[in-house]
Formats: C-alpha cells, sequence, structure tokens
C-alpha cells in the first residue's frame, strides 16, 4: 500500500489530491494519512496541502525493496530483497532465509550489523547508513570444489560495478577483497551449506564502504580501510550503487554458470593487484615470505617461496609487502 | 537420577532395597517408584518385590544416552549423545545443534525418521528401531577442498566396525555406501557449513540397516537393500553396534587429522568393490558406461570411458555393471 502511493506519487511528479489517493487504494482518507506519516517516518519528504493533496519532494537514499527494484531489471539477483535496520549479520540471516526455502537471488540488506564478519572470523566495521552490507542468496548447480570460484566472481563483479559507477580504481587482493591504492574498499564472505556432492545454498556476503569519512574509522582501521567518499571526495547515493552492484552480480553470476570459470579467472587477473608481488603468506601453520606468481584454474594462489619452490595457498592469506 | 537408579541397579546385579536407593538419592519412595515406573515405560525390566526391593532383570537395546556411554572409551566421539524417538532426520537436527554450539562428537540419534534422506535428495527407509539413524557433529581443522575426504574416513570406520563386530563382508561402493554383495547395507550422508577457507562443521550422517527383514522393505529395496540380520541370520543388539561405530569412527577421524588422507585412502582401496570393475556413471549431465580404475589422492573416481579418455569423477553416482 506504502509502495503504491510512492509509485504514484513519483509518477505523477506533481501534486495528487487525497481523493484520488483513496479512490485508487480503495481505502479511507484516515487510511491514506496513516500511510503519509509512515513514509515520512520512513524518510520520503512528502509535502501535504488541505486543496492540493500530496507531493513528493525527495525520496530517501536508503535501501527500501521497492528503491532498489526501480529499474534494477534483472532476473534473479534482487528479485526479492529483504530489508533490515539492525542484523547481527546479514549473512545469518540470509542463511536463516535460505534454509527456509527463499530463492536465489534473495537479498538481504541491514543499515547496520552489530556482529558484522569478515573472512576468519574477524570483524567488520558496518556503521549505520554509511554503506552497503549485505547478502545474496544463491543456488548454483556446481560441485563442492567448485564453490571458491563464486567469491572470485563476486570480486570481479563488485569491482568492475565500483569502478564503472565510480570511477574508483578497485583492484582485487587474493582471493576477494577490494583495495583502493592498498587500502580495503570492500570485503566478500561466501559462506555454503552443502552435501558432499550437492550444493544446497550458497551465501555471498558483501560490505561496500561508501560514505565512511577518515575520522570515522576505529583506530585499527586507520591508514588500513578506505570508503568511496574518501576516494572521490563526495557523498555516494547507495540506492544506486546497489542496483549496479546487483545487475553485475547478475552478469558475472550467469557467465560463470554458462562460460565456466575461464572468462572470471581472466577478468579476475585483470583487476588483481597482488600477482607479480611480493607478499608475506598467513594461513593456520604459520607466515613467511614469497612472490605471488599466478593464480592456477582452481583459484588457488601460487606462491614462490624465497627457497624458490612453488606453493599452492588454497586458503589462507596475503599481504603485499613493499618492494 | 534415573540413569543413577540403573547405575546401582546394574552395579548390584541383585536385589537392591527401595531404602537404600531412597538414602543414595536424597528423595522419597514414592519419587523412586515414580522413576522406575518411567525406566519400565523406557523398556527396562525392574521388578519390584514388597520386601526385597528392586531388581534389573534387563536392559532395553535402546541407544539411551547412558547406555551407549557405558564402556564406550571415547574421547570425542558420542562424547553427548542426543536420543530422540522421532526426528525427520537426525542430520536437520545435528546441523541445528551445531549451528548452536553443541561441541564436536555430539551424536543424534533417532528410533526413525520421518524424513530419512540419502544422497542427491533420495528417500532412505528407516523402520523405527530396526537399525541405527544417527548423525555426529564435527569440526575438523581442514580446508573446504579436503571435506569430501571424510565421506571415506566414515566409509572405511564404518566398513571395518560392521566387519570386526559382526563377519559381514561390507564393501565400499565409491564413494560412501556399503554393500554387501551388491546390496546396499548402509548410506553416508555428509553435510558441511562452510566459509570458503574455514569449515563452520561437517555432521556425518549414517543409516545403518540392523534388524530389518526382507519383507519389510518396500517393493523399490526388495533385491537393493539388506540388513545385518539377513546377512547374519540373527537379531544383531543396537547398542554394542553403535558402541563400535564410535570407536571405529573416533580411530580414523584423528587418523585423518594426524596422519593426512593417506592411510584412510589406502584402507578405502582394499574395502572398495568398485575398483577394476565395469560401471555405469549417472551425472547431472547424464549417464555413460566406463570401467572404475581407481580413485586418486582426493578421493576422485577415476573412470575410463569406452572410448579410452579418463574421466575424473568428483561427484555423481555409478552402479555396477554385470561383466
Amino acid at each position: 500500500m506504502k509502495g503504491t502511493i510512492v509509485q504514484i506519487l513519483k509518477q505523477s511528479g506533481d501534486w495528487v489530491s487525497g481523493e484520488y489517493l483513496c479512490r485508487e487504494l480503495g481505502v479511507s482518507r484516515t487510511a491514506v494519512w496513516k500511510h503519509i506519516r509512515n513514509l515520512r517516518e520512513e524518510g520520503y519528504d512528502i509535502e501535504a496541502r488541505a486543496n492540493l493533496g500530496y507531493r513528493l519532494r525527495s525520496v530517501p537514499d536508503v535501501p527500501y525493496p521497492g528503491e532498489v527494484a526501480e529499474g534494477l531489471g534483472t532476473a534473479v539477483m534482487g528479485s526479492r530483497i529483504e530489508y533490515f535496520v539492525d542484523l547481527p549479520t546479514t549473512n545469518d540471516e540470509a542463511k536463516k532465509l535460505a534454509r527456509a526455502g527463499y530463492p536465489e537471488g534473495t537479498v538481504v540488506v541491514a543499515e547496520t550489523q552489530s556482529g558484522g564478519k569478515g573472512r576468519m572470523g574477524r570483524f567488520w566495521f558496518s556503521p549505520r547508513a554509511r554503506g552497503l552490507w549485505f547478502s545474496v542468496i544463491l543456488r548454483p548447480p556446481v560441485n563442492l570444489v567448485e564453490t571458491p570460484q563464486m567469491t572470485m566472481v563476486a570480486a570481479v563483479a563488485v569491482a568492475l560495478a565500483v569502478r564503472e559507477h565510480t570511477g574508483v580504481a578497485a583492484g582485487i587482493k587474493w582471493p576477494n577483497d577490494l583495495l583502493v591504492e592498498g587500502k580495503k574498499l570492500c570485503g566478500i564472505l561466501v559462506e555454503l551449506n552443502a552435501e558432499i556432492d550437492r550444493v544446497n545454498f550458497m551465501v555471498a556476503g558483501i560490505g561496500l564502504n561508501i560514505n565512511i569519512d577518515s575520522k570515522q574509522f576505529p583506530p585499527e582501521l586507520v591508514g588500513i580501510a578506505t570508503s568511496l567518499k574518501i576516494e572521490t571526495g563526495r557523498h555516494i547515493p547507495r540506492v544506486p550503487v546497489l542496483r549496479v552492484l546487483l545487475q553485475s552480480l547478475e552478469i558475472w553470476y550467469q557467465r560463470w554458470l554458462q562460460e565456466g570459470f575461464a572468462p572470471v579467472l581472466e577478468k579476475w587477473r585483470e583487476l588483481c593487484v597482488t600477482l607479480d608481488c611480493p607478499v608475506t603468506v598467513h594461513t593456520i601453520k604459520g607466515s613467511y615470505a614469497g612472490h605471488a606468481l599466478d593464480v592456477d584454474e582452481t583459484g588457488a594462489l601460487l606462491v614462490q617461496r624465497t627457497d624458490g619452490t612453488v606453493e599452492r595457498l588454497v586458503a589462507g592469506e596475503v599481504s603485499l609487502r613493499k618492494r
């Protein structure tokens, strides 16, 4: 009902009489007024005049399902959008919905996450309304051994969308962080629920720093993290960013399923900033220095150790060393 | 409290006065009597005589936690046992408990499963009290790509336990069914919940046909499935079987974590009945005839097609062809 009012006001672009709204919606003037009041609370700036009716002055930059869906044009990604003000983590909520049978492409988005986490269980800073913290439910018909590829599909999709939409030269750090000149802009956390020979579902969680100011980062992230606002010097509306991310995810996800991993990997290599670089590798078994040579066809990182041997890294973390 | 009464009666092996039980438990005679009544309902055959007290005549062959734990002697497997009369599936319950933080080794066992399932979402026949339908929560420190190995760890552990305990020559069909002369005795369904570079938990579900008579199988399983009773010609108590299964799982799971996949794979090859055999391969993309050559070091099945090419099978199903 609220969504219909917003649509009517948007389409008109001018004053719409209360009478008209009542007729269209089949409800009383009091009911219309209540919805208008709710919409104002949600951030819709709606003018009301006794003899003119209602006029929409501005729409909030909030990833409400109706706002994101407008002009989205995807078949799968965002086919359903669940918006939350607060969540412990969007990945956990998405996994819950996936278990309950929510379809592929369902997006769970929250203004803030109280327990936002990155890879390896690390904390992920998710300040209210300053970024996009969301997760997408996926049900790809792939084998368990192919699932790590999805991390790289997401990294490619997000990096390209960010580049095209904002001009910020986001690069990929193996396997799936997005960096701008060495500072973290975006993290991707893919989780899955599977049998050994069947993937029940995957959840791709994406945290993209958008309108965070330098001063807002907690001390441990100063000099380590960045945001689209810091990089561009301007405030970036979030809803259009979410739309282009979902559109890009749709393109690259479909390409992966239809053409396989090769085109994804090729684009990933182009966007990667940690190939042919001195790196430090951190694994559960310890750390060592090496030189990142390439990724193989499975997405594993090939690192040459100082003694010349080459390790194939399927999990773990690398950090760039100054040359 | 009930558990303590059973222990006292077992240790005595003879009559135990009501007075003694009251004193030991610090409760009234009425309370003791209530517990005895409950125990009788659970299948404990307890004799009561006015001037003698209580005597345990027999213990039910039901995988109650206290019964299974007696003499179990494992450090991890069965450290906690959750018994259910009915469950949709023990795997689903185990996954729920794993998400809630239940420790590694937690066993979920049910008398019957209303929605018992095998690999590929197939139905698994789980008649009440006629087999062992259970799942174990695992939290192995392995990479995602290593998780399919757990299926083979479980197959080896169960096959060896069945052989040693009952003499039934259970063999493994790739990757994880146990067969006796081509008929299915046991199915194993491993599921997992993971991030790309961290396993949150795995659940190994095991369904072992024990005291099912030939006539009890539904038509679609006649000639396809078997049970320990059918193979041995005698009724097999279930509780001791569950104990040996957990003991064997503990041994092979620890060996896998400590020594790696090689010793598991070696034993798996010994027990496998589908190597060097004509097989039909069924995958999501279709079926083809071939010859099963070997498994590689990751557990993938190597199948030579009729045109001589060798396929590496990481998922799917094989059936034996008559030579």
